[in-house]
């Protein structure tokens, strides 16, 4: 992987970049990740309580091994690896890397400890500073870097929705950290609808920023007149949905999500508890506490944020739809995106006030009825990194926006999260949608 | 479930049709049913190899209940079922009418007897004509007489692919009937591709005849430039791709195909086998037999037609492509559908003459690239006959044109068949496509 | 396998038995099975109910192939098998004798249709005549002719229970055929006890008859002082062991069974189903009906068994206690196996007057707590049927006695019958002992 | 559980003994547990490899519990939990106390942190000391203590085997501690035989020191003469076994041990390697070395010493067998179980020197071909301790003798150890045996 390989957007002008803003922000998403991992113990980063979740250990030397794999050894002169075994050790899915340690075993990695793990980063973030200060000019290694950082942001995102996972399995309910209290908050309002012509809309990444490969090309598609629900699904309007037996009527279900729901018994979003006294509390990273009534509701699979639109006489929204009028929303309100990742005490999903389409960013990802495909004309990279979207397009739906968890700066009017049906440790909730 | 209900198009020309062309018709749609079951044993018929698949038998009452729920319960006066359990024992999975045997217990059903169920044939047949002779002008009942003949033609597809894969099973490697060998024919051509301009397309179902409710609404589709493979891929191009380590390199596969591929063990299309003097032979309805180098390729699964597609440095098409580009070519050639359909002596694919866009229909479906969901603006109809399309829109892909076993005047321009995309009993095989 | 290799007692005297008489029963329990198998249509005989069972058809075929294998193959001059895939489809688990059809997939083979099977019966049959009128003086040869007989009637009654099982799966309760109604008896008695001394018991099979290798060497055996219920546990006491919670007390069950029962979701035997009219009913051979108060309760598992015995305030036998008390009753009542083999009309557990240690043969099999084990000094047969019953030694717990469904002849005061701690379709029950 | 519902032996001479005594060896005990733990960190102690293993820190939580549970909250004046949610979090099975945590789940209590569960230890051992100190004559609570140290014993071997089995799913392949190479010893001698007479034997506890009630009552039990190897079978002995074909000829296997060995793909011991170098490595506490060839075979399923005895033209020992032969050796040598529980630096296998009948103590645990099963009379505690041994008495078969991990003084002459037939991670192996 050499350059002029990589398809992510390194446009010209940022080829005079300086180099500074580059390491700044480097130093900035490393730290960060840290920063996210101290309120944790040793054993809480070694834990893996499913599959699909891994360690904080894990992600803490995955997100250092990208770098180590994809930016040191073919760039470093007299390259080293830190250790050997962890090319194999902290390789997430890259068959072009080679051989991986299993994912359902990441949790039994008790060596390297944590400590060394540290270390690691230490090293490696040493090793870059060095070899970013000696290539200036080289515009494919800063997108390389560049990759590199926005790949240690989602995985910040993943680190607490997995830790928020192994938390939930513990019967002492631990919070990741305390929280004041979320603040008593205006009535709940009824569902207001904005409405939306369609016609031929663009959709994809525009511009000069960085996006992934699978935001492009820029694209037209036609979309007919429809509306969305101004603001997201919220918790009081979820537990109605509950108590008027949601769970229990399969004509509002797909029929695979109707078996699963049954195979699995549920009957409430993930982390939802029946409260003693009556009612449903929710568990989050600051610990078991009531739901709160107008805040957007979290923690859905697709199948549920399915059945909930059906049941509301509406539908989930395709992602050109939630696009184009996201798109329109920011050419009115274009702080929208920088308001979404500021630091907040509580992560967690909040009601936003204001009027227009809002909760876009920065509360829940929310479904949309469009399968992970590749746009027309979409090219993966060539070499190991082009491992990065393109072989996870098929049996997912994209999700829109950011979440509560999404780190500062990541948000992006043309990202494509994307999930299977079944997955609820996310963040994830519902905007509606309507055919007009 | 009553007059008007039924999104299913009920042409208002139609409405002056003779009831006796409904009558004609209804009978020979019934009697060709018959006419597939007949080479079959009881025991053949009674029997169910997978949970997907279902035993001949309950394909032929199942196709009875059909009628007997839908239009005679409800319009038949003095209502009485042939036998109350049937009610529960062959509804496949509507939960608008109530409980249902379960789907993998289907091979332990020994009684009803064959002999009975055809017996609940003919008794349901007596009963529809008489009620039909009685109703002549009711344009709804005849849209519900026309979804189930539709919905039998469908069943008679499932019954030749579910008794194949039951015959596969048996280590006698036992033949569905006889037939002639197939005739030897010229050398296998190269790909030759036909590009097609894009934009602004209507896909849909379009004019007065009958067609599903998950083809419509006929709606406007963007679609940039675009080639198809003018014939569809074949069996000694897929050998090749085997020959090519194609089932061994990962790079060729989505992520989730390759971890099914590991888990399942695959290395070839479904009913292929190693000859005994090498190369391969595969299992069809007419027993074993060496393949057939230029005949198309069948019984792959998604994974492996998409992996073929980028093994061939091409990908599969969109439906829309699909749609638009036949469109086309059925305007060059309107006999396409009839002669799709015509009957032949051997069932399986075989090469088709001619130029220009062709294997269209009759010999296996496509897989397409898009994931089946609903059309913008779909509704299904109230009560239990909308479980028939909608409740399935999810995590599986839409394959287009018609198979070898198709039975005569099923395929449609604008039909959406639909499969997850580890299904490989049925004759799905692909063509392949590239963008401009 | 040749002369002299065989375990199973050929004793001396039987060397001048007439072979006229071994034609004789040979022609008998062939007959016998047909006759079984005579209620039932061609798919009842072709279904497979779980893994466990078999289909009718493949026992009727398995038993011949017994024959055709181990004694037409290595003595008929200018042996010819009758099909050459049979030696593969019919195999049960002979790894000496070669491949086997998978066991899970023995009701896929829907050809040989059950006329084929039934004709290579008459024709095995023909072949075995014809060699034994030659082979007159042959003592190895009649061994191993026992030997098959004894293992058909072993299938005579899995074909009962597998065909009960398949059955109990439909949801019309079919009978296999039809009875009178069992008559009124007298009222329940209350449990009484019988007691053995204990001391050094001899045990294994005694005399010159057949008995099959597990029931060899026989051994001197030291037993404390016990008691044994007179008669075996009837349905009413089961019930009122469900009516006091029984299967919902942890302390009652063996860590094992308890996991199985909450994985199962088990809260009475096999074939018991709530009535409309409260109470139980139980499905068998004759189609469904209330619980009889005063009858063996079978379709036990061990679990079950051993649950109930500890709430009774009990314990299993072990089979050498069973055996010595057994036979102990038997020199009091010599006809009491010959009584237990005679036909009667109803195929199910009956309550048996008189007094003493009573119902030991003919009701239903009693489990113990001994584990399936080799006696002191066993020896497995050479060759293929030496698998016949050493290699299951391990992971199972021996029954006693015999039962409602053992064939006339078959049962014998030394035999051991062997299942999994789980398996619940055979006509399992049990009778409780007591350490004094 | 008051006093005199133990049935575990609690002799009258003891009745005397100094609490004195009693406090030193609970705080030996109890120490030597946390010594095992040191080599250990919080990661290590934390992460669970299988549901069949537990995590060091559970270990250290669950034998604090057992005392806190049994002796402290029946005894304890004004006792108060030392954390309420610990009665549910670390109980193992015992269904009397109420509530558990899963058991595969244990790996995820990332909380209490390691140090919290040494206060624990800590807090339960200051109040225990002030129990026992005021509590001098009380002879069941003195017999309680004594149950829960040897419960701690047991679980001092399984923290052992834990982490052995942890260690071993890492690619690394770290070690529990470093130990100084095993030195080379003497060639491998041929297996030689010592015979016993058989006649009826005692088996069981005698004497007046302590037991677990599984060993009582001790009970006459009739032998067959046979003979014993002298030795284990050792490293280089297996090797020929998997040379010859040993895991791929069926005839060698019982058939669910066949079936099982399919399923998972072995071909060898648990933690043998194929070296790189040809030859096997086995992975230990002091990591990766080759075999010693005339150490004992360890880390054997009961199906694999069980073939491997048939290889060897033997069988397994009983229960019986193994301890009337052990019994007359420990005549001759009395101080054979003080000598198996020394200290010493590598904790693996080793042969040992010397004549007649040896390894019965401190290399490795012996399979039998014993039934776990209850012996005649057998009585289960009242209450909750009563669920110690007896609920498991089935499907599992009975180890004797004791391992290189097994504690100082916790070996003895009727010890009955027990595991399902396919645990593997124990330190298992076998001696042979022979019928004469």
């Amino acid at each position: 992987m050499r350059a002029g390989g990589l398809p992510w957007c390194t446009p010209s002008h940022e080829s005079q970049a300086r180099m500074n803003d580059l390491l700044i922000r480097f130093a900035a998403v490393r730290h960060h990740t840290a920063v996210l991992a101290e309120p944790l113990s040793a054993e809480d980063c070694s834990a893996q309580s499913m599959p699909d979740a891994s360690p904080v250990k894990w992600h803490l030397a995955h997100t250092t091994w990208f770098f180590e794999t994809f930016v040191l050894e073919p760039n470093e002169p007299g390259f080293q690896p830190f250790h050997p075994a962890f090319r194999v050790l902290f390789n997430s899915y890259y068959n072009g890397v080679g051989a991986k340690h299993p994912r359902p075993q990441r949790g039994l990695l008790t060596r390297p400890a944590l400590s060394e793990v540290l270390a690691y980063r230490s090293n490696v973030e040493q090793r870059m500073h060095a070899l970013l200060a000696q290539q200036d000019g080289n515009a494919a290694l800063r997108a390389l870097v560049e990759l590199g950082m926005q790949h240690e942001q989602q995985h910040q995102e993943l680190l607490l929705t997995d830790v928020l996972h192994l938390l939930s399995c513990n019967p002492t309910a631990p919070a990741y950290r305390d929280a004041a209290p979320l603040q008593g908050t205006a009535p709940v309002q009824p569902m207001a609808w904005l409405e939306f012509p369609g016609g031929l809309a663009d959709v994809g990444h525009l511009g000069t920023g960085f996006c992934f490969d699978n935001e492009l090309p820029r694209h037209a598609s036609f979309l007919a007149p429809y509306a969305l629900g101004e603001r997201l699904v919220n918790q009081s309007e979820f537990a109605a949905f509950i108590a008027d037996g949601g769970y229990l009527r399969p004509e509002l279900w797909l029929a695979e999500g109707w078996d699963w729901l049954a195979a699995q018994q549920l009957a409430h979003p993930l982390y939802w508890r029946q409260a003693e006294q009556g009612g449903w509390n929710r568990f989050g990273l600051h610990g078991e506490q009531p739901i709160a009534p107008q805040a957007p509701v979290a923690h859905l699979s697709y199948f549920e944020a399915d059945a909930y639109a059906r049941w509301a006489g509406a539908r989930l929204p395709t992602e050109a739809e939630w696009e184009a009028a996201a798109a329109s929303a920011m050419s009115l309100a274009p702080a929208m995106l920088a308001q979404a990742g500021a630091p907040r005490e509580r992560i967690e999903p909040e009601a936003a006030g204001g009027k227009g389409l809002r909760e876009l960013f920065g509360e829940v990802w929310q479904w949309t009825q469009s399968s992970y495909a590749p746009y027309p004309g979409f090219r993966a990279a060539k070499g190991a990194v082009g491992e990065y979207n393109g072989k996870f397009m098929v049996n997912q739906y994209v999700l829109r926006g950011s979440s509560c968890a999404t780190p500062p700066g990541h948000a992006r009017l043309s990202y494509r999260n994307f999930f299977p049906t079944t997955a609820r440790w996310q963040f994830s909730g519902l905007r509606l949608a309507q055919s007009l």
